[in-house]
């Protein structure tokens, strides 16, 4: 069993407009040993690329860094348009733990390449999610808000010094945002019920901001072509809060509304750890030791 | 993601009693680029070794076949000794599907590779389990039964010759049992009373053998140190008798005498598809994908 990570790095270019660089950012991706590009997504609207890489923390360490200097190399903010918001060649890097790997070893990396960017390349960044150095640095949003053009100025207020580098943007390759999350989880629950507003109220009693789960943002939605409300989900750390107890949470909720769930779905990846906790669950395994007894883990 | 399978041999031998010849098969096991030894049981009561050993099919092919050539240099079963039946240097040699490899490919490649100790070694095999040629041989201790000792009797009865080699042992190396199967979990289910009876009578309801799920062994044991009945199973495939579906079934029979389950154990490894599968059953997951899903299957 090895420690694994992913880093999930955005860049301001695509293959659609610019197939060149978008060219040079996957060799590069490509470049380093003990790593691995597993998905590239692009958009041309969007003007914007999406790579996931895992490897070994010295490997995403490098191969961060080499992204982050190739991109400054080959895009020219000043020049960049798309719809998606964005401040920076590279725009931002979360890195997000995989195996025998804890968040707060994901949060001193993070800090270590922000610091190597900032001396060896001059980008300067704000630290978000779990590497942030205050609460209102956590939200990726805000920490955008103003997008490259407005940065300059933006730096210069009170509060929004980078937590690496001087108060002005490079002057191509802007600012920024790195940082450490937890993976991030879809998880949808469809209910038998064609009115929006109990999936509305169940969202709203299970989701952090009201008082519910903590990592567990919701809404209600509908979906028109089944004709039926279902709970939408964001679980931003499964860990402490797992998806068996949003599930029992929303069973207990639809049940009070005199509806039941039909199905749920998992949009995109999941780590297997997620999955393993709700059988460990349901079937109440004692003992159960999940990085020992499962086998896949001794293959990675 | 790649193809992936596991092997278990068991030799005649034990790291107590012969550390020489016992390190002569690590070492070959440890000789064959892409497959890992991850496990090593020894018994010195047994006499007996077993090692678990994970890689690519040609990488698994080639290790089995070292490791019976190797045991067949090193071990001569006219004075071996132990606690355990066997019949060989090499006793038994099962192949075990673990990532995207059927269970039909296993039983393919325990047929070269029975070939090939026949044809380079000239010690012969049986198929057992899913590689039998006939339904008597695939249990492992029909096979055996007569041990090293009675086989030259027995490969004289007209239903025992080899499926691979004359109806002789080899003089020192014995002969083999080989074949694929699925991996056996061993699963137990843990009940609210000391009455052992109600764990035998489920046990008797749910196992193949008296008309339950074909691929459930079972029993019922007395846990005498926390007083409580537990029902002990050994589930042979489990992707034709899921773990939710006894643990299910189970806890109908366990209501039906006023008992409830307490808690199951996993002992061992388990393939994380095993539990992946429950939490899809238990989150009535809609069109989930686990070998595209799960993130750790394309880290392997």
């Amino acid at each position: 069993m090895s420690k694994l990570l992913e880093t999930v790095p955005n860049f301001s270019v695509s293959r659609e407009k610019d197939p060149e660089v978008f060219q040079g950012l996957v060799d590069t991706a490509n470049s380093v040993p003990g790593c691995t590009l597993f998905d590239v997504q692009s958009d041309g609207n969007h003007n914007r690329c999406v790579f996931t890489i895992v490897g070994s923390p010295a490997a995403i360490e490098e191969v961060a860094f080499r992204l982050t200097k190739k991109a400054m190399e080959t895009i020219d903010m000043t020049k960049h348009t798309g719809q998606h918001p964005r401040m920076g060649a590279t725009d931002v890097i979360p890195f997000i733990p995989t195996t025998e790997i804890t968040l707060k070893e994901c949060v001193e990396l993070s800090h270590r390449v922000a610091k190597r960017i900032w001396e060896e390349l001059g980008i300067p960044s704000f630290m978000y999610e779990d590497s942030a150095s205050c609460e209102q640095r956590r939200n990726l949003a805000e920490v955008r808000k103003g997008q490259f053009e407005g940065m300059p100025e933006k730096l210069l207020k009170e509060e929004w010094a980078p937590d690496y580098g001087e108060r002005k943007i490079h002057p191509t390759a802007g600012i920024i945002a790195i940082g450490a999350r937890m993976p991030l989880i879809a998880f949808n629950i469809n209910l038998d019920t064609s009115d929006v507003e109990i999936a509305k109220k169940i969202a709203k009693t299970i989701r952090g901001k009201n008082g519910g789960f903590k990592y567990c943002k919701a809404m209600g939605v509908m979906l028109e072509d089944r004709n039926i409300a279902q709970v939408s989900m964001n679980m931003v750390n499964f860990e402490g809060t797992p998806l068996y107890l949003v599930y029992e949470m929303v069973r207990s909720l639809a049940d009070r509304y005199g509806v039941r769930i039909i199905g749920s779905e998992l949009v995109g990846l999941t780590p297997a750890k997620a999955l393993v906790d709700c059988a460990e669950f349901y079937l109440k395994l004692e003992n159960f030791d999940c990085m020992n007894q499962v086998m896949e883990y001794h293959l990675i």
